[in-house]
């Protein structure tokens, strides 16, 4: 007998999750479709594992530079074999805590592989479903590069080398973005050499800009190379290990690396039988429906870049909404985007660059962490609280920080852009003293020709 | 020749200097008296050489609980005297920064001991300046407690303990407010004895009740004992040290401590001359004007309790721009509380107490840290995000948070009440994962009963 539901999602990531819980809520009978991992690749091989790693990147800084702020003898070695441990037990634990969370809630678990089969129906593995909405949330898979020697056995994604817990002497990591400096700052602080191969002219590229400049020259300062209009032409076996000849600023160099490690992923609709509904791709409306009715699509399966669990689970909420009913537009402008690097980068609303683009008469305003009481007791104080606004209505446009504790505090620009907080709204707000956040108001205040604390 | 101004400001803290650069934004010639200190209480003696403190004290934890989180060997002692040293070097910076920042901002420095001295006019020593406006910042003074053996030498309030730059063995600290346990904490974490003497019934009374009673059993696991409904009832010299006969729950204990803390702070009236212009205290309408035109008030000297730097600033900025002729309302509801304690708590607008007795018909969420990825990374699982809201048109009245970072998130709180955001508005806010931010979105859910990661 073929099982029916109101709602089938196919994955069980941060998307599928809160798509199948709100569904619930909202009084359906929801089946959720996971191949393996429950709480997908961001609980699994993503944030959590990772973040653990950047949270250890800063417990290192803190240590090694304890002996200037009052701990003379502070001294401490990472042990990362301890450190992967932990990391399996951490992503054991809330493995479990999903699948609990999932039971409790009421969802239905199917375990398998889930695919399309025609009109409102889900093929599990052997066993097919019916339901009134499908929601795709099947997520990404890597991209494997394509040079030559790309397929040698050193290359390896960020799974990888979770699997393989070990901290590699010389990598090279392909790519600017968020976890490639992530990634390249933690295995810096364990020891490993680090090179930065990144096609394109700067780093963090969807960030506003200055904020992957100032970022850039930090990570100079440290014994990380980054290069830039850079690719790889050629690597092959040398001396145990990989020899990559690199085309940097069109001239060609080489280096040896132990790993070259990839970070690239791209929807994952292979085999998700999407011709069997006509359907060739997952774009969507901004209800996040798909092409054809009844089926809607979220989180990295749609594609959206970067690739963000917290805009995976908000758009799920949204498409549960709409599957049942409701008629609510995502708003991708209220996300914000975040990097867990030291300092910490965190973004929402429009770049300077975006806003000129969109037409808008762009007014900024800055507040440098070199005159912030906090950074300085932080000891960091080379960041920046950067906000973009527009210059007649005084709307504000966007938020760029790097800065510690950046990815905590851009909640607080987050809501100003969500309630369509003014300029003048945020220069006006009351934040504490001493924090990071006080700088959001000086910014924005220092956009009005007011700033009270920038000389 | 007496000299003339548009404003003069009596007293260089936050709240003064804030009131003087805005005055000079808005085309005002401003006199800025401070006798001694630039930068106020807030820069020489608490916010920023405490707040170095509370960051020692995140910087021990982190450096203590290393070796769970892959630092196996990890070890430092802290050297006080190091900590000292740095925290004068800082305050020397800063305090050199905001004299700085004053002459920057074409503010005119007068030093010397401002008073009143009949309408529009301030002496300042021997003196005199005529004003069209004055703004009173003159902060508070220290407000020794009168029990039996108080006069001691041993009874020391904080800024005498920064002085004396040493820990005490044994520390008797009275009050359960933000700082008492911020400084309980900081003497514990080096090494010293300490016991809080608070008169209230629980700890941090300007926070909503479980936020106090959540810290409070924090505390407890810790060797810092906490009395509580506790007076003094004598103090004597004793064996070297101080022997407190204390009330704690109408039985007596006698204890030996080397120093007593005294914290209470009451605003700085006298010698002020309120009374030269017909003035008995200083206290305000909701522009911050007081009863005597062209007379303005604002920070610790007006009394609003718990002493918040960033409240005075605000202040000082919205006297300044009434004293010009504008006509704004300075909005207490949106000033978030802070303390720095391990791990912080922050609030902003009514707790759940004052929200009921406001007559609001009450529903609250909460979010425990018990099941944040980012929590448990941080390895600070016990605390909590909670929302209290009205029930029927769902306006959100007050955020609430005991979390590694509250005092940064709380920002997030502070615009989502300034700028009347709903529990839903906060409900589909998309904060970063994983961050410990994200939990307001959670906590709000959990309000409307929509909780998507509450089991």
């Amino acid at each position: 007998m073929t099982q029916h539901f109101d709602i089938i999602v196919i994955g069980g990531g941060p998307a599928g999750v809160a798509a199948a819980i709100r569904g619930v809520q909202l009084g359906a009978a929801v089946g959720l479709v996971e191949k393996k991992h429950w709480g997908g690749f961001c609980l699994n091989r993503a944030c959590v594992p990772t973040k653990l790693f950047t949270a250890t990147l800063e417990r290192t800084k803190t240590i090694r530079t304890a002996a200037k702020m009052g701990f003379p003898n502070a001294a401490a070695t990472l042990d990362p074999s301890a450190l992967f441990k932990l990391k399996d037990e951490l992503v054991g634990y809330f493995s479990m805590g999903t699948q609990g969370l999932i039971k409790a809630k009421k969802v239905t678990p199917i375990q398998g592989l889930g695919r399309l089969a025609g009109a409102g129906r889900v093929a599990v593995d052997e066993k097919i479903y019916q339901a009134k909405a499908i929601i795709i949330a099947a997520g990404a898979d890597w991209a494997r590069p394509s040079f030559p020697g790309s397929e040698l056995e050193g290359v390896i994604n960020s799974s990888q080398f979770l699997k393989e817990g070990r901290i590699p002497p010389r990598t090279l990591i392909l790519g600017g973005g968020a976890w490639a400096v992530e990634l390249g700052q933690f295995l810096n602080a364990c020891g490993g050499q680090v090179m930065l191969a990144v096609r394109e002219r700067g780093i963090l590229p969807h960030f506003d800009q200055e904020i992957g400049q100032r970022l850039r020259s930090i990570l100079k300062s440290s014994s990380i190379t980054i290069h830039n209009s850079c690719s790889i032409v050629s690597l092959v076996k040398d001396r145990g290990g990989l020899k990559a000849i690199l085309s940097v600023k069109e001239k060609e160099e080489a280096h040896l690396f132990d790993r070259v490690i990839y970070l690239d992923r791209t929807p994952a609709l292979d085999g998700l039988g999407l011709e069997t509904v006509g359907l060739s791709d997952l774009s969507t409306n901004d209800r996040l429906a798909t092409k054809v009715p009844g089926i809607w699509a979220v989180g990295d399966a749609v594609g959206r870049i970067p690739f963000q669990s917290h805009r995976a689970s908000a758009m799920g909420i949204i498409a549960a909404e709409n599957a049942l009913g409701a008629s609510i537009s995502f708003n991708d402008n209220i996300v914000p985007r975040v990097a867990f690097t030291s300092p910490q980068a965190a973004s929402v609303g429009l770049t300077e660059n975006e806003a000129e683009e969109a037409g808008y008469d762009v007014v900024t305003g800055a507040a440098s962490m070199g005159t912030s009481p906090m950074a300085m007791i932080q000891d960091a104080t080379n960041g920046v609280v950067k906000v973009v606004g527009e210059k007649k209505y005084k709307e504000l446009l966007g938020v760029h920080v790097l800065a510690p504790f950046a990815t905590e505090i851009i909640g607080a620009a987050a809501l100003a852009i969500q309630m369509e907080a003014t300029l003048e709204d945020l220069a006006r707000s009351v934040l504490p003293h001493p924090t990071i956040s006080e700088s959001l108001a000086d910014a924005a205040r220092n956009a009005l020709d007011w700033a009270i604390y920038i000389p």
